[in-house]
C-alpha cells in the first residue's frame, strides 16, 4: 500500500480525497490544513491534522499531494514540504515553471526526496499531448484551447486582489480561431486571438471597483495578454449561476510529413468537474512518485520524465497484454 | 548525430526515410533490403545495401528501424537484427505482443542491446492514450476505433494467402457504436459491434476464390472476430480506386470521478498517409532508443517504458519552458 497525505482541503483537495479513496493500492494517512482541523468534515473517512503537525508524519507518508493554489500557496509552501516528503503538485503558472522547477529540484536532491510538479491536465495531460504530437509530427504547429470553463488558478488569482470577496473566471475559446486550426492552414494566432477571459467578481462593501478591474486586466501571466471582461455581481448571483466547475479544451497539432501529405492530431477533454479530474490525475502521478522514490530516484520530475507505466496499479505484463 | 539504418523499403520504409531526412540530429547510414539493392531508387540521397551486408555495419549504426510487416517479416527477422543492433519496430499483432516481447527481451539482454517494439500509432500513440486515460480516470471504460482507412497489416496478411495477387483492406468504424460511446453510457461493445472490415482482393488467374474468401474471413486475430466483406476486383481497379493510404481513428475514455460527475477523454488522428505518419513516429522513438542505449539501458521497451522527453531533439529545459 502507498501511504498518501493530502495538504490543503479546497475543491482540489476534495477531488484528491475521492481519487485516493477509490485507488486499490493507496491508503490516505490524513488531510493537512492551515485551518482549524476540527472545522473540516472530509468527504471520506480520514483524519484531519494541522499543517503544523506535518513533521510528525516523517517516514509515515510515501507521498504528499499538495492541493494549494499556484498564485501563492505552492510557491510559498512546496519547498518546506519537499524537505521532508516526496510531493506531487499542480503548479500551473506556465511562465514561472522553469524557476519553480530549478528551486525545488535543488531542495529535493539536497534532501534525498522526489517531487513531481505541474501535474493535472494543463500542465499535465495536455503537455504530454504537445510533447508527443510535436515529436511525431515535427513539421507542424500546435495549438492549445481551453474551455469554456472555470479556471481555478485564474479565479484564485482574482480573489487575492484587495477588495475582492469572491470571483469566478471563465476561459472561452474563440470559434473563428478553432475553425482556422481545424482547416489545416496552420494560422499564426496570439493568445489574444484564441481565447476570451470573462470574470464574475463579488466586491467587498465599499471596495474600489475600478482598482479591482484594472488589477485583473493588468495582471501579468494571468490576464494581461488577453481580452478580459469583468462583471461585478452579488454573492447570491455568483452562487446561483457560477458554481459549476466544468471545464475542458483541446490540443491540436496540424502538420505534414511531405509535400501535400497532412495530418491532424487532437486531444480533447470534456470535464464535469475540473478539480475532481485534476485530483484524479494528481493521484495517478502520486502513485508514480511513490514507486520511483522507492527505486531511489530523487529530484523534481515533470510528465516528460515519468514513464507512463508507473501511473498504473497494474503489472507491466498486464499493461502490455491489455492496453498496448 | 544519431546514425540510423532502415531495414526494409516498402511504404513504411519510405515514410521513415522522409522522417529521418528531416531530423536535424539524425544521419541515415543506409537502407537494407532483401531485394537487389540496385533495383531500389530511394526518395532521399542514401546508399542501399543488401540485408546480407548488415553485419558490416556493427558499431556504425546507433539504431536500426525495422520496416517489415508484422505477419511474417518481424517475427522472422527482428531477433537476428537485435543480436547486433539496437532496434525499433512497429509490430502490430496485438494478441501476439506478450510472446514477441518475451522472446526479444531475452535476446536484447543477452546481447547488451536495446529494442523498442510495437511503435507507431496503434500500437503506439493510441496505447499511450489508453494507458494515461485509464490511469487518469480509473472508474470508466475505454474504446478504440479505427478508420475509415487502410490497415497495412491486414492488407499484408491477405496478400500472403495462396492465390492472392494483391489486396487492400479498409477498417470502418460503425457509426451507431461511436454515438453510443459519445453519449457517456459506457456501452458494452464487442469488436464486431465496433468495426466492419472491407477487403478488395485481386486474385491470381485460376485461383480458388472461395478458398481465398474463407481464408480471409477465418484468419485468427486479423478477421475471425469481425464482420468481413470480401470483393474480388481487377488489378487496374485496385490501383485506380484503392491506392490512397489515408487512415485515422480515435481512443475514447468515458467515466466518472464521483456519482453524476462524468468526463470524456478523446484522442483522434486524421492521417493523409498511414505509412508516412507511422514512419515519423518510429523515427521519434528511434531517437529515444539511441539516447537510452547510450545511457546503458538494455532489453525491450514499449511506449509505456520510455519517458517522452527522449522523443525530442530539444533539451529538457526547452521542453519545460515551451511545451509543459
Amino acid at each position: 500500500m502507498i501511504n498518501v497525505g493530502i495538504v490543503g482541503y479546497g475543491n482540489l483537495g476534495r477531488g484528491v480525497c475521492l481519487a485516493v479513496d477509490k485507488a486499490p493500492d493507496m491508503n490516505c494517512v490524513g488531510i493537512f490544513t492551515r485551518r482549524d482541523p476540527s472545522s473540516i468534515k472530509p468527504i471520506i473517512d480520514v483524519n484531519v491534522y494541522s499543517t503544523d503537525e506535518l513533521e510528525k508524519f516523517i517516514g509515515k507518508v510515501d507521498v504528499m499531494i499538495l492541493c494549494g493554489g499556484s498564485a501563492t500557496d505552492l510557491p510559498a509552501n512546496t519547498e518546506n514540504v519537499l524537505k521532508n516528503f516526496n510531493t506531487v503538485d499542480s503548479f500551473d503558472t506556465h511562465a514561472k515553471i522553469p524557476e519553480y522547477f530549478a528551486k525545488l529540484d535543488k531542495v529535493a536532491k539536497e534532501n534525498g526526496k522526489l517531487g513531481a510538479i505541474s501535474i493535472g491536465w494543463d500542465p499535465g495531460l495536455f503537455s504530454v499531448a504537445r510533447m508527443i504530437f510535436s515529436a511525431a509530427l515535427p513539421d507542424g504547429e500546435d495549438y492549445t484551447f481551453w474551455g469554456k470553463g472555470v479556471s481555478q488558478g485564474h479565479s484564485d488569482a482574482i480573489r487575492r486582489i484587495k477588495g475582492v470577496k469572491n470571483a469566478i473566471q471563465y476561459t472561452i475559446p474563440k470559434e473563428e480561431a478553432l475553425a482556422a486550426v481545424r482547416s489545416g492552414s496552420c494560422p499564426n494566432l496570439t493568445v489574444r486571438d484564441k481565447h476570451l477571459r470573462e470574470c464574475f467578481v463579488v466586491a467587498e462593501d465599499g471596495a474600489d471597483k475600478a482598482y479591482i478591474e484594472k488589477s485583473i486586466k493588468e495582471m501579468p501571466n494571468y490576464f494581461a495578454d488577453y481580452d478580459t471582461i469583468v462583471h461585478f455581481i452579488s454573492e447570491e448571483e455568483l452562487k446561483q449561476n457560477h458554481s459549476k466547475l466544468s471545464h475542458g479544451g483541446f490540443v491540436l497539432r496540424s502538420g505534414k510529413t511531405s509535400d501535400g501529405v497532412s495530418h491532424l492530431l487532437e486531444l480533447s477533454l470534456k470535464l464535469d468537474s475540473n478539480p475532481q479530474f485534476t485530483g484524479s490525475v494528481l493521484t495517478a502521478y502520486a502513485r508514480a512518485i511513490a514507486k520511483l522514490a522507492k527505486e531511489g530516484k530523487t529530484g523534481v520530475l515533470t510528465v516528460f520524465d515519468i514513464p507512463i507505466k508507473y501511473l498504473s496499479d497494474k503489472s507491466e505484463e498486464f499493461l502490455r497484454s491489455h492496453l498496448l
